[in-house]
């Protein structure tokens, strides 16, 4: 059996779930994974009420899809972060609030618990997202950094998020980091820092896109072996290098889909992951969940994309063998 | 006639200039490039004081040594930086302050505008630096930036670097940017933006160094064709990718000599830099200033790596010609 | 919208147009686009006898195909060649005559002016064609090139093209070079070279042929952007390096085809060519035109490659997107 | 016509024929190369019973099968090969008897022989097989091999196969060596060796496999090429490289399928096979012969894999060309 | 400090040591690693008569040469073998005896416990060498290998080796396998089996010589910091790859030195190994031994080519440093 | 003992040899191939006045120079070649004559005759030079080549020449045509078709110039070992590809030395030739004779190249080995 396939949400949030639902059936996905943002999930509408859950069941059974997860990176993302105007644009208003950074931060922990508690009733054990990070802007170390803040900022980290995670253990559901810049864990050195420093405590594992790691230049295939008992969903998003001598692979400051830029994320099988090994690597680790499909990619028209990158994957995957070979050339 | 080879004293600012400059002197080079720290080349006493110019002409004549350039990196990080506590390490007590970040800023930026006059008191029309950057923390769009934003800070810079550079013109001095990560120019996209936002001033070129693009994937050969009338200064050094699917480019917030990032500087001639390019680019453009040798190398012990590098460049510079040569294979 | 795809006949010469046209409609192509000999597009019919343009609507619309353009790329040969016996199989015997060069370069300008006026008799705005060029056989300088000569080489292209270039503008149709090597433009230098010559007036553009791109090393998607303004029309044709140490990228002096050679033409998809790439280039400028696939490989059956190729455009060449996405990711 | 596709039932000998058959005609091959064990086709029987071969056509035919092959691998290891524990359990229990290793061997090379005349009952004129190898345990010359050793080797196999494929001879039938390591010939020098040692005889042929030859880093169509004359069957099989500096090309007595090894055999497509390459200089050679699927791969369940081993080929074998290109764009 | 650099004598062994250590002093070797083959340093001799200790130390004090290790690779690979013809050409006629494998294995082995105690009596500390190889023969797994065999090979390595290394022990000097193919351990799979195996005793460590990893594709550098406790000792070798699709890997049966072969030994500093990163590598790890050359290189001259060697190592070996870089940067 | 190292004059025509061979001499040059042209080596006074070869030698004599070739190069090309005003400048004015092309080609025939008189008069036997060229302006076939016509240019070449190696013969000198571009032969496959149509006569081999191949991505090393026995001299040249994408390997009809083209002569070790491969393949065919450097680098002061390329020589060519290396690991 292959394992489902499901669409992200998050970058059709311009849409009504209605109208995207339709669209994913016809194009025949498995299921959505639902974003906490646009009208797709509304963690406060799923606490308050019993109806609101309903309808996204209806609205998702009626498409013939289902749900294995959802997303909160949007507000996982100011948990941890220095807070800017930025966050302004990416928060429900209640959250943001007067915008005073540690206020915002709480708010925002607060708000996760809450998604948590809206995952258990919408029947989900896995909520996908962000952290932020503290010390992000610190990457490259000049003015040279004083390294002991980046230790403590792994401890705020975990000080931050092991309370919300004692929710997620209550209510019986899993988080995972999107691993990504801009996060608290970006690659194998600081996933491997940030699970230390919050103890490899069981709620908290990985949602594995290998989109951000392909222009890092990182094997995907071999973070799925190396954080096996993390990987708890995964995202089919892809990216493209294209270095030529005048591109940074640094990105220029220049916007996704600015021709100058050293990469860009484009849709799955059009890009330098190389997917084929990161679903041999799942098999092997024993994953079955979704592959939740995150389409991006600004050179594409999305309607076309969306089914294209879905095709991609239907022929890509495929369930793991139990034979051994050479023995089955053996005489019985 | 090659160029001449000059050592950048920057990191060895440990060391008194008298002893520096001795070693210096003992391993052939023809000059230092001045560093505005420790003791080698301190810009509020030459202005203050006739004699201490002379003190430091002193030491160089006695070790054989001229100067070409002095590099007053760390002030000029602070003009246009988001300030915060890593400056207070880098910047004089005087400049730094109680480190509220606008008082910081003008403070630096005075004090660039005494390097330019303290440059000319010591007979050099060069000064090497850094800008710093308003939006380094930027540099990865997430949460979305407000790409208005970006514009607004390479005003900033040119707002904040007009005046300096009118200092500098009235001195006869010329500025070069060390194009660099967490400046406001660091690869071709912002370096056009940031030459384009001053004003292509005369006054304000580029110091070129290639340890900073190698790891960009950046050809800094290409580089110095394209920005042809801007280079005033080149640094030699060098930097070493190391990339096995484990360890990122972007450094892992690692600090520089750790195993595990994914780059990291090297003496020039053990990296990725093709220096023989770039030496050939800089004599198509008729570049005829110093090779700096900027040595770091946190695998190497400096005493080793210094001469040797020395060495290197010697071997690798060399003059153009001016015979084309099938011409030369014809009949007189 | 996805572009449409037509087939260029010019391979398919020694087929009557009847029979092609019922092959490429039953394939499912959008078009065709006409070679000036064979049957396909006789010019001098076409403006002496309203019937025969007529003849070849029919025969078109009888298999549901269009025509955006036609393609004179033998005759146009003749303009600025030196002339010897092998133009005499290219041309049509009035146009070769007695063989006298310049005579047969003035007939051949004669007959692109005529190109010009029966296009415009077809309907079509859009002729694809060859320059000549002479000094392709002085490629390699030696024995040593005197380079004034190259120079004049342009304007003689110049002088010859430009009267041509004046009754394509009278007859509203515009003439695009196929770049390509024995052209007077066969790569970047040279185009702009042409351009620069001829004035960069818009009768005179570029039919893209990616073939000829790749086994020179050159990248097509860069040309396109570079020469945006001048793509007109775009060939869909590969080729395949196949360099191991004993075959040369030169050719040997073998025919297409042959097992030594370094680099042959393949059918596309099979190739170099990295056509995802061109084809997000061609949406980054605009190009709204045919994909035209030029279909040519010496080791694959044609009436199984065409059709092969057409199934390769389809699903390769996409619509661009409107939304840029980390902003659909925002809170509306 | 492209050329049919069979599959190699060698891996599927758990499964009865009977079975097997079914599942691959409803998959769409044109025919199986029935393995010698298993129940597939037994050769004692063959040459015992005339119900025998009768029972295996119907089989076939029932399921649309053709058969132009058969591959007597197993006991071709022990013609030449030092006879260990490990041949009891790929040998029937008669060719293995007592296990004493000259008897086992010519117990083999009788076997070989009935191998040949079962074949020609079956109707099919091509055995495909192994031959051992008296000398693989000295691939590495360490303690230095004497290699006058390594000559007489060549001499035996040429002296227990020569009487071997007189037999072929007689019965109309051709053995092809499945070039391949542990046997006598595995890459280009000892194939090479090996057919000078059997007298280049017509009746000793080569049944060319690439995926022996990708983790060799050998090229497979110019194998095809150099030995043209004795390409009498091949197989589709692919191999996949892992090198990542931690992983050794030569298999760290690994099982197959085990993650720390530095190469493995994938399903065809999957590798580092360039099969159209191979298909193209089978092309060139005229070989009209079965492309027969031999399905190996640990990582992916054999029922998805095979058929889509065969929609590969199907995609990717087409027929060659007689038309000269550039010919065709002349005018008639 | 750079570490010291020695010659293996085990190349050299057709010299009288006399000639020999005059070669190496005149060259500027550092010291000399005796092979306990020729009559560089024979283990019977320097148990039984004190005199000739003496005189090797003489010899090499007139050379002003020293001694860290010695090398006893012959009769330690017979230890674990499976002895054929092979053997004794490379061991001792009272150690062959009459060839009988288990015979020749056991006094092999107590060969061993007197080379501990000679390499004593020398007074130093290390002695590298071979183990052998009950399953060498097994390297590829056809037919295929009962793995249980695989796992009893590293028992019977322990069970034979452990008895050596206590007499090691006993004697203050610890063995370093030379990991390399046809031995117990030659990747870094193998390596940890073996250690694993032996109980990772102190006594029994590793031999590095980077000219057996680089044609498997293996890092030497990373083989380094992934077994920094048990790299007791260092070879300086080479080789290089000249695969071109038609030379195997693997090697073809071909001697060493023969044209068609697809990798060969090469004077050190003229092949693959990226001594560099290697020697980073030894200073991170705090290898503080000598460097030993091992000099092999069939196409060249031994005399042209140790001081060439020598003279490589000297230029590229340096000692690290202790200074953080940016550190230096800032204000003292 | 290694190869004598000469130097070409070739490039240093506009010296009198009087001041060449004091420089050269200097530098520490073994002799000088000299070049028939500037006042180098004079066929005409060589063969008219016993004075001038006497002359010749003591010019060289006093330097400590030998020689053991000439260099015929310009006026060899006149023999196949299409004549044009560029041989003009390149042919003594009495073999240019009126330029007409059949009366060029006879003359410059009748000279090559006569260069090889005068060789021996000099006492050398080896002659370098190029043919030219009938069909070099045929190089890529459009209009499509009539093959004929190629095969019919070997033929001619072989007239053209048969006549000059009979008196080559005679003299007991050999003609050495240096492969290149514009030539009869450039490649490996033209090679064969030259040396061919010769006859393989002994008199007619090559002059191995490896910078003529890595433009072309040949591997020169095969070469030497292809071409064994008519390997009679050997160029020290290299060249560097520059290609991104944007820069053709064509050239782009510049001059050598501009910025824009794909590739370009360097001096020797800077470039992409293999010269260590080239040089152990020529100890594998047993080349004794001069390494010959033709320095041309239009962005190198030739006097700080010459010798630059002198000391590269002298560090990379090395004399070959006897000794079989595990055989002398043998115990004697």
């Amino acid at each position: 059996m292959a394992r489902p396939v499901t669409l992200f949400t998050g970058q059709w949030a311009d849409l009504p779930l209605e109208d995207l639902a339709a669209r994913a059936g016809g194009w025949g996905f498995d299921g959505l994974e639902l974003a906490c943002w646009g009208d797709h999930f509304e963690v406060d509408k799923a606490l308050a009420d019993d109806g609101y859950v309903r309808s996204r069941h209806e609205i998702l059974e009626r498409n013939h899809l289902n749900v294995w997860a959802i997303g909160g990176h949007l507000v996982g993302q100011a948990v941890c972060d220095r807070i800017d105007e930025r966050h302004r644009a990416i928060l429900p208003p209640e959250v943001y609030g007067d915008g005073e950074p540690e206020g915002v931060r709480q708010r925002a922990a607060e708000r996760m618990k809450d998604t948590a508690r809206a995952a258990a009733t919408l029947g989900v054990q896995q909520v996908n997202g962000f952290t932020g990070s503290p010390i992000w802007h610190l990457l490259y170390s000049f003015p040279p950094n004083d390294f002991a803040e980046i230790e403590r900022a792994y401890q705020e980290f975990a000080e931050r998020w092991g309370p919300i995670i004692d929710v997620f253990d209550q209510e019986g559901v899993k988080f995972g980091l999107e691993v990504h810049p801009t996060e608290i864990a970006y690659d194998f050195v600081t996933t491997r820092k940030a699970l230390d420093a919050i103890g490899s405590r069981e709620g908290f594992g990985i949602n594995l896109d290998p989109s951000h790691f392909a222009h890092q230049s990182l094997d995907t295939a071999q973070f799925a072996l190396e954080f096996a008992d993390r990987i708890y969903h995964v995202h089919v998003k892809d990216s493209l290098k294209r270095l030529d001598g005048r591109r940074s692979i640094l990105g220029s400051h220049l916007s996704f889909g600015e021709e100058a830029r050293g990469w860009d994320f484009v849709s799955p099988g059009h890009g330098d992951v190389d997917f084929e090994a990161l679903f041999r690597a799942l098999n092997r680790i024993g994953y079955q969940g979704p592959l939740s499909i995150e389409w991006e990619d600004s050179g594409m028209d999305r309607d076309w994309g969306a089914p294209d990158a879905l095709a991609f994957v239907r022929r890509t995957d495929f369930a793991p063998s139990q034979i051994a070979f050479d023995a089955a050339m053996q005489r019985a």
